[in-house]
């Protein structure tokens, strides 16, 4: 947390293109300005050709780790002024990836500071929801095989509802990767079979007593934007990231948050 | 038009923020992919306390011309790797402050395309409306002052609609600049007072003959998204800026154009 330094805000989007715009859409919104001149400086790279995706390569449908690429992005938004970085992919931040990804940024002596989507959301859950003990976690395949909100949520002492292989495989993942009607696919707007999914999903995880509901794969910031269904808080990843990087940029710029039951959505 | 080589499309995003995004977001609409790896690569530099108002400098209100930031930024983005750049402003395009940059990037020997905002719309509308002869703009007083549209217009053999200094000042400038409720203040959501202003223009410009509106300025591409308002088309200079930067970078990526009335709005 810095205060009176220009910091840049570096975004590594591109995975996909449009959770790297709903990133950005979000620090702008979370930065106190009342003018343009007002806004914090920030760099967008959005150049998803390079890299593969990171649940294929999860899954061993590749071979080729996506860290190489989302690094040498770093790098270049470094080369340009960076000094903040965050990736607008949380299962960029599965640690057979991430840990490569920092891995890589040290050999390269960056100096950059690059915050955890994980342990981000995690951490502002537990600030601002201490009573949640139960979640739900909505993410990618490759997120989910490698335990990566599992992990994080555990160490602070949270339960996670485990949807099985078959739910997770044909609800959570395929609402983002079906390649007819899936969110990468069709974002703007969002289909109707992809939101029926999401509702069925939303369902099963009420079901399960979940009492909050973490979407950790940025593709869903795209789909729901409530901050609460029912009773229960939605906690976006994206937005939590993008808190993060105003905070880390410029903390007396950090729109104050207030949990707004204005904004819910009645299943 | 380039076809085959990897170009890389720069956005100089920040005059304003939210404007730069919108930008960035058309250009993905425009685009034909179905996998995040299909999009085409872009940057996007948002560093919006450098940049001077463009209005502000055109009025006389600040002697320093925002040319030079602009430039400077161009050429930071085309070290990252742009090679065919649009500016998400139209205010930047005004003869005294385009000018200005193309000299500073010629000097500086960058190999850039640098696109034309309003050279690209008025194409676009003779292109696409080819019935159209009177034409309504809504843009800021700066691009008002300097006849922005209206050169451009005439040299295609359009008639321009003046709005005359008092209308234009108190209803178009007012409806982006208002410190209170103007869209480059508030923008997420647009005002209720920003919307009625914007009633009170389009009823204005329907009033007196327009065949067409052009949202000349990119934060009124924020407030009116509708293709068409009753049957009068809206050319929205976002839309037709991000167009040209598809089809700059790879023009089998740009999604066929088809004016649909399925998004007309019903004052």
């Amino acid at each position: 947390m810095k205060s009176g330094k220009t910091e840049v805000i570096g975004v590594l989007g591109g995975c996909g293109p449009q959770a790297g715009l709903v990133l950005v859409d979000q620090i702008f919104r979370h930065t106190k300005a009342s003018a343009d001149q007002e806004h914090l400086p920030l760099l967008l790279s959005s150049i998803p050709a390079q890299i593969t995706d990171r649940t294929a390569f999860i899954l061993g449908k590749t071979t080729q780790n996506p860290a190489k690429a989302i690094a040498g992005l770093i790098l270049q938004l470094e080369s340009a002024g960076a000094t903040v970085v965050g990736i607008a992919c949380n299962t960029a931040h599965s640690p057979v990836i991430f840990d490569s990804i920092t891995e890589i940024l040290l050999t390269r002596k960056s100096k950059v500071k690059l915050l955890h989507i994980v342990e981000e959301t995690v951490s502002f859950l537990r600030d601002n929801f201490p009573q949640v003990k139960k979640v739900g976690v909505l993410c990618t395949e490759g997120a989910y095989k490698t335990k990566l909100y599992e992990t994080v949520l555990k160490d602070h002492g949270l339960n996670v509802i485990n949807p099985g292989e078959h739910f997770q495989r044909n609800y959570v993942h395929r609402c983002i990767y079906d390649p007819e009607f899936g969110i990468k696919a069709c974002s703007a707007p969002v289909r109707p079979e992809a939101k029926e999914l999401l509702h069925n999903i939303i369902s099963y995880y009420k079901a399960e007593g979940a009492e909050a509901l973490i979407l950790g794969c940025t593709e869903f910031s795209i789909a729901l934007t409530a901050e609460a269904i029912d009773d229960i808080p939605i906690i976006d990843s994206t937005k939590v990231l993008a808190r993060a990087l105003v905070r880390e940029a410029c903390v007396e710029k950090l729109v104050d948050y207030k949990f707004s039951t204005d904004n819910v959505h009645v299943q």
